[in-house]
């Protein structure tokens, strides 16, 4: 197995197609608005809004690790993992393993005090590696979401 | 009361404080490493790392809201509320849905397609202020976290 690398713009499709099928395992199909050109004018601008690493198996991209900072009011600028996927016929052959390695040495070559995420909590195996690795999952913080429609219905109401 | 606006330099000792209040209120008192100079850079530099919103009372400031932009995957650039912070003795007034509004308003503005968000799963006021005002509290989402030392040990071990 290859070591991760950066994801260039000939990358974006498979990456848009590993997008898509977490969506579908997380039982959300159709919530990917983004398109293959939205990728590609996004992440590589020249104010590019995320970075994305890929892996390789037999030159074909079975995993992606997607990031970009945050700012902690805290810890000041703060490394997000965005989505690490990985194909599904290749999990638990340590594809996850060697990217998330790759973001967090990338975290420290950067310099942040923190590198972040979020998970599903019915996602065990998920929960386990990354526990595994030394990460906090902190159960008791949630996620909120407004989105488009929810955007829309808040502001008639002010 | 006057109407939210956006912070200038000046503001952010008083920013500062309320950053530290906050932490105090979620037990993690020690945890603030961000100091006055940071924010002035970072919020008041050429590329700033957040834009902050913060509402007086008497000519003072009792409440702030600060946001970024992060990237989903999903939809594209949106907008992450880091911090919606009200003093503790004008807690309940209606402050924190002022600020609450001119974060959405914002978004609306910039043409993000969600407002994101974070609460601690214990904090019941916050959460039904968030669920009237339309959000998706997502309690099957966790937030994960590797800090600093976590950094440190995991790539010792790679």
């Amino acid at each position: 197995m290859n070591q991760p690398r950066l994801a260039v713009k000939q990358d974006m499709s498979r990456v848009l197609e590993l997008i898509q099928e977490l969506a579908t395992f997380e039982k959300e199909t159709d919530a990917v608005e983004v398109t293959l050109s939205d990728l590609e004018k996004d992440g590589f601008c020249n104010n590019p809004k995320f970075v994305c690493f890929v892996l390789e198996v037999d030159d074909f991209v079975e995993g992606i690790a997607l990031v970009y900072k945050r700012y902690s009011t805290w810890k000041r600028e703060v490394l997000h993992l965005e989505d690490l996927i990985v194909s599904e016929k290749f999990r638990g052959k340590g594809l996850g393993t060697k990217l998330l390695d790759t973001v967090i040495s990338y975290g420290k070559e950067i310099g942040v005090k923190r590198v972040s995420w979020e998970v599903l909590d019915w996602n065990e195996p998920a929960i386990k590696f990354y526990e595994s690795k030394g990460a906090n999952v902190m159960r008791d913080w949630d996620v909120v979401h407004l989105d488009e429609s929810g955007i829309e219905n808040y502001l008639k109401n002010i």
